[in-house]
């Protein structure tokens, strides 16, 4: 970790910049595999897949019989971790519905909201080394919840064929139905675009890599709308003397496992703390399968001290998409956090608790997104309608107002619409 | 218009289509535009501004004494006026806040979420024309009531370096205090990098032209969030034979005042309603100032004749920003409605109402994307934050779901941040 010593403060935007990727190339690529979806459906997705993922796909969509024998081959315990965490994620995510009262904003206009579930969503699960089984629940069950009326998902096949087991039982246990078996650029085209096995879907959510980020970006300037803006994971640790220095590193180093461009920041007002979470990160890095990810993603990570408020100052300007306070005062610090995706409060809150089943989404903003978007939600599979009814006594009190600002607004058949009600009731 | 009686079903997506922009050609000057001003900050601003604006302006921020001067030159109907709307727009947005319980998912396992406004929100007003200082309100109140600490606003300077009255009057209503100059692709540009002069902000928000829309666009890519993919707005009348064709003209041409891209869309059971609907729109056009811009916005509106219920199945098929419904039954068919942005319901609620002041918001999603997006709210300028809190016995409790789960997606070292906490508490 390098080590920053009371950085000043007008040195905090840079150590808060995470690394910039270069994905200008990509766009050329991801454009030309999006326009073979959009011109050669289920073809193109045939083609792209045995180019990309090395497996020649007949059809396309994941028959019936294959997440029933998905369950048979998933260990009990599993499959019990996976009722439990679906549970938690469920009971949480309930509680986002709302239910708007109607106002009347003047005698005679009555407005409402309604939240209506966007019909048609598509989740992408991304393939590759560690099977996202989790994601599918993070996804799947607020867009159960939000009523949404169709739920597809994508995910690309291994060398077989075939889809990892867990991911069809999770798939299973949220209700989803429709899956297909495609991954990459190909599959957000596929989903926005419609081709004759794939439905056209109206909001794409997800994780992915460059690629797939590239294609959502892509896809929402044709309309379809998309969760976030993607970027390598992270995660800030706040520590203070009392912190159990064993389990910070063990956080630092959950998140260090997932890529070598995780982003792994440690903030203190304890200078002696640095040290012994140093030496632990070592004892506890060697005992990993994945420890070259890990040691080489805490070579760009950071060990700030700074002292209080600085230290809250510092967080809410990196903006993390997990913060974990482990600090004697933590449920007086948590009200001032104003920037972060997910937070996790005290010493017995890892992070991993929060990716996998204590209730909350671990779909959330990156690369300082927390200052201005949230992380998926039940809201992210709805919209809100917002409604008017007018009366006769209405359009007499409020049509004055709507006249004398139409008019000044030189939009004169704005104020007819209104004027024509009220001299011809 | 373009008469279509009963067209069938499969024609219905065709018809449902907006004209498609041609936006490609935009992407090189916008993003020079962008780069300019990301290098040379208010010197860039001010070329820039003299090349599109034809005007110099040394001081880039409104003075405090402009929007005073403003308030002495508005008539006192008019500034009743704003003062009115922005009470109903108040009211109605003061209900969408929302304060969510904390709820044990597992026993020791707490989690809740808060909605924090966003720190910094910039506001973008076009010039041209209309003054839009309804869109002051609309964007302004909602981002004062979610709390916003710091809410700018950039709209271009007419020829003589000035900012209409009631721009500068609508924003001093609703306490915005920072007031820009500037106009077009560079504002976008200028609220999203900051300058000398104009702080950068983490979303921007309002309407634009095509410029303004592709630099909305391209900021995102670089982190800063936005309100809505923007379009030529657009409306849809649902009349049956008990609907006042005047009403329904005057409805329709309130609409294709606003641009000759605008689109205008009848829908009816009642094939006379049409003709006597063509009548009225002759006789209203031609009173219009606009009526030029109106006309041809009229060529391409249509007038389709459509069965209950594939009346409905039409609506929210194209998804309309406006809905207009002026039936009998209206009360009724608006539960049924499942993709508008916003909808007037019954024959005295004109559109023109809640682009003013019912109190909803006008900021709506165009172009379909009412299947998927939400027009602007309180929820626009807030983001929401995930907390949890788990104690010694959450971490017991839920501790092997999660190792569970993190094994099987071959993450250990999320396993090992809560074994050591169960097994070195």
């Amino acid at each position: 970790m390098k080590l920053y010593n009371r950085p000043p403060k007008y040195t905090w935007k840079e150590l808060c910049l995470r690394p910039q990727l270069q994905t200008e190339f990509l766009e050329g690529r991801v454009q030309t595999i999006l326009s073979r979806v959009k011109k050669s459906g289920d073809a193109a997705l045939r083609e792209l897949t045995r180019q990309y993922d090395k497996v020649d796909i007949q059809k396309i969509q994941v028959s019936d019989d294959e997440p029933m024998d998905a369950e048979q081959q998933l260990p009990d315990k599993l499959k019990q971790a996976i009722r439990t965490a679906a549970q938690n994620i469920k009971t949480f995510h309930a509680l986002q519905t709302r239910e708007e009262q109607k106002t009347e904003t003047t005698e005679g206009v009555t407005c409402w909201r309604k939240a209506v579930p966007i019909e048609k969503v598509g989740i992408y699960i991304p393939g590759g080394s560690a099977p996202l089984f989790s994601t599918v629940l993070m996804l799947g069950i607020p867009a159960q919840l939000a009523g949404c009326n169709e739920i597809i998902l994508c995910t690309p096949p291994d060398q077989y064929g075939k889809i990892n087991p867990a991911i069809l039982f999770s798939a299973k246990e949220v209700g989803i139905k429709k899956i297909f078996k495609v991954g990459g650029a190909q599959a957000i085209a596929a989903m926005a675009y419609g081709t004759e096995s794939i439905p056209q879907v109206y909001k794409i959510v997800g994780p992915g890599n460059q690629f797939v980020t590239k294609a959502k970006q892509l896809v929402t300037l044709e309309g379809t709308a998309i969760d976030l803006p993607a970027g390598p994971s992270e995660v800030l640790v706040l520590a203070d003397a009392y912190a159990n220095a064993a389990y910070v590193a063990a956080d630092l180093l959950s998140q260090a496992e997932h890529g070598t461009d995780s982003q792994v920041i440690l903030v203190t007002n304890e200078e002696t703390l640095i040290k012994k979470v140093v030496q632990e990160l070592e004892t506890q890095v060697a005992k990993l399968p994945r420890k070259e990810i890990a040691i080489e993603a805490l070579k760009n990570s950071r060990a700030i001290i700074l002292s209080h408020p600085d230290t809250i100052g510092f967080i809410n300007e990196y903006a993390p998409e997990h913060l974990i306070i482990n600090t004697i005062d933590c449920d007086e610090l948590v009200n001032k956090i104003t920037n972060a995706g997910s937070v996790f409060v005290g010493s017995y809150s890892p992070e991993s608790g929060g990716d996998y089943a204590s209730g909350t989404n671990h779909t959330l903003p990156t690369n300082g997104c927390a200052k201005s978007y949230s992380g998926v939600s039940l809201d992210s599979f709805v919209k809100y309608i917002t409604f008017q009814k007018i009366t006769k006594t209405g359009i007499e009190k409020l049509g004055p107002t709507v006249v004398a600002m139409a008019e000044a607004e030189c939009l004169q058949a704005h104020a007819e619409a209104v004027k024509i009600r009220m001299t011809n009731p």
